[in-house]
């Protein structure tokens, strides 16, 4: 009998209808002949109550002691989980992490998965019972209690469908799957019927907040297909697999938009060995997370590097970025804030050409002014301004005929 | 060092500046020398609310289920405190009932404590912190997560008290300790400094709410002197202590009022051994708690068996009666619904003789009439009428001078 992963989200089990409404799923997928475990989020905006009266208690609560506390929210949710399915006439137990035996290493807020006990799954599996497990959450081997950090939900339930060997890990979420990009910003955004990991990858770390990044790198790692769906409908969602020849047929796969940016030059490093290493080793020490990086040397032979970082970073950066100025006497520091980033993600660039000549040819016509662009195998970003934004969404959504079914599926 | 055990009620954990009360208090006391363990219960009403969730997803949730439910109540709290400790610049550590190493057997809603491991316990005070342990939970062998039932923190408290050789376990609550009887009903109601284990037992059983009696038999068992007290003032409460020859001189330490009760009489029973064992062993199958059983042999050579019971078990009670009625050929049954109980309670009673006399004469001078008496070692309980309850409260209250500081004290 194979084995299947459903994972609900914190609104998809919000209130009691709708854990009831996730437990008729689970039912459905073990009568069609299935034996399923379920992971759960926290309800609704339960972990965000917890972290308010954490902040009442305390304005620098412990990690330890937030971990202890956000467990919790998990905790009520599979148990809810389990009476809804047994008030359906069918077996179910729910799980912490502790007990499913989810071994994470020690570090607090955003622990790594080490290791999955399988035996105490297969084992409920194996009475017939529908194991709900507890996401986001896992103990030492001391049974210190650990979270894997925020949305991580996710990358539980690929991880347990990695260690089953699931058929498919199921996401249920508010939406119906992952769309060539942001349907509020354009309208014409289609929804992508098969995306790759290292597509969905780049599209999660560009803002496509559909899914959990280690999630991916997880599925992508153990080869786990995962599907993105609606939990309030049937209608088939979005799968995350394994490259397949047909995709690199499909040049570009989405694009994306991320807003609230900030662009920083710093004019006049020593172009020397470890310079770079320095600059970047300094912003990572005080956690500021970088991206977008271009380093260029000038003709007097000093190097210029720029940088993005979003706007929770700023004032860290900031400090940061002036101890670096003092220190290297830096000539020039200019800070363009805010900056926004428009990007296209596709496998099939890797084999096309002049993919690039049609984003800034669509740019162009629509008046798009370029500050900077950095490029991965798989993807084209441009740093442009903020107020052009929707524009050049749109415009690069159209150029791609993003909105039209590829003749390849 | 000597160690001390602090257990915070709901009401006293009900909001983050109470939790901040609370905290003061036990760092309070690491100040004055001692080390120092806490037991909290849920926040407020918190376990009321998760029951309403459970039941909202099920008419009849699985009672494994509720124990994953409800624990997280206490979890919650124990990593409030540990916060709030440690915003006031200490070292505390949460512990889930599992991470202390309170084993239970395995009866779920209900489990009673097996064995408390002391080693971890020792390890994290020995390292100066301050112990923060959820109350009311526990884990069997294996890990599966049990509650010791509602109103259970005070359990746990009593537990770790004894287990660690404490000093002294402080119940911190929402009054200022054991009163005479309920102030409420009687004003003259006096604050009683001192009273014996088996005196709070019977006081507990007839409803003076403030104690679980499980955490009075595990104090008497292991020797524990609990101090109740009010988590509001620092004002001394009420020490619950073995026997003193100092208390038999006073005869009558308290006086109880419980209503909502319901009073059956079985006329006819055959006056054979095993009779009464069947009747009460087939009550306690459908877990109908009796009480004020009163057995007599009429002139024909049938029992009459009299029993009350509180109105919760009432619908379960008539059903079983109904059955035996059948069974035994019951020339009558009679329900007496509602009734009341007025007791009184005093060790000194057992070394002093009339004290019934002078309880009845009070009730007596009061108009007010007996329908049934019956009597423990240290106890004197009549049915009234519901009507008369204050009265006759007020009356005994009376009788016996219990609004007076006894001489012995």
């Amino acid at each position: 009998m194979e084995i299947i992963v459903q994972k609900f989200g914190g609104t998809s089990v919000a209130t009691a209808e709708r854990i009831h409404r996730a437990a008729r799923r689970a039912v459905k997928a073990k009568q069609d002949g299935c034996r399923v475990v379920v992971v759960v989020s926290a309800m609704g905006d339960s972990t965000d109550r917890l972290i308010k009266l954490a902040r009442e208690v305390s304005e620098e609560p412990p990690r330890r002691e937030m971990d202890m506390l956000l467990t919790t929210g998990e905790q009520v949710s599979i148990a809810l989980m389990a009476m809804a399915i047994h008030s359906l006439g069918h077996e179910a137990i729910s799980l912490t992490g502790g007990q499913v035996g989810l071994i994470t290493d020690a570090q607090h807020t955003k622990a790594r998965i080490q290791n999955i006990n399988q035996e105490r799954l297969l084992k409920e599996l194996g009475q017939g019972r529908i194991v709900i497990v507890a996401g986001f959450q896992g103990v030492d081997e001391s049974g210190e209690i650990y979270t894997l950090g925020r949305g991580a939900s996710d990358t539980t339930a690929v991880a347990l469908a990695a260690v089953l060997g699931a058929k498919q890990c199921e996401i249920y979420t508010d939406v119906d799957g992952v769309y060539t990009t942001d349907p509020r910003l354009v309208p014409e955004a289609r929804k992508i019927e098969q995306i790759s990991y290292d597509e969905m990858l780049e599209l999660a770390s560009l803002g496509a907040g559909v899914m959990h990044s280690r999630a991916i790198e997880f599925g992508k790692k153990y080869g786990v297909e995962i599907h993105v769906r609606s939990s309030m409908s049937d209608t088939t969602g979005t799968l995350i697999t394994s490259e397949v020849a047909q995709m690199e047929q499909i040049v570009v796969s989405g694009a994306t938009l991320k807003k609230d940016l900030a662009q920083f030059v710093l004019v006049g490093l020593p172009n020397e060995p470890g310079v770079a290493a320095e600059v970047f080793a300094r912003l990572a020490e005080h956690n500021v997370v970088v991206d977008d990086i271009i380093q260029t040397v000038d003709n007097s032979g000093m190097a210029s590097t720029s940088f993005t970082v979003e706007h929770g970073d700023l004032a860290e950066c900031k400090l940061v970025v002036r101890e670096l100025q003092e220190e290297f006497k830096l000539s020039q520091v200019v800070c363009n804030d805010p900056v926004a980033k428009v990007s296209i993600v596709g496998v099939g660039m890797r084999s096309h050409t002049g993919v690039a000549r049609i984003m800034f040819k669509a740019l162009a016509e629509g008046h798009v002014n370029i500050n900077a662009i950095t490029t991965s195998e798989i993807k084209i970003s441009c740093i442009i301004e903020p107020e052009d934004g929707v524009k050049a969404l749109r415009a690069v959504h159209a150029a791609f005929e993003l909105e039209k079914e590829p003749a390849g599926q």
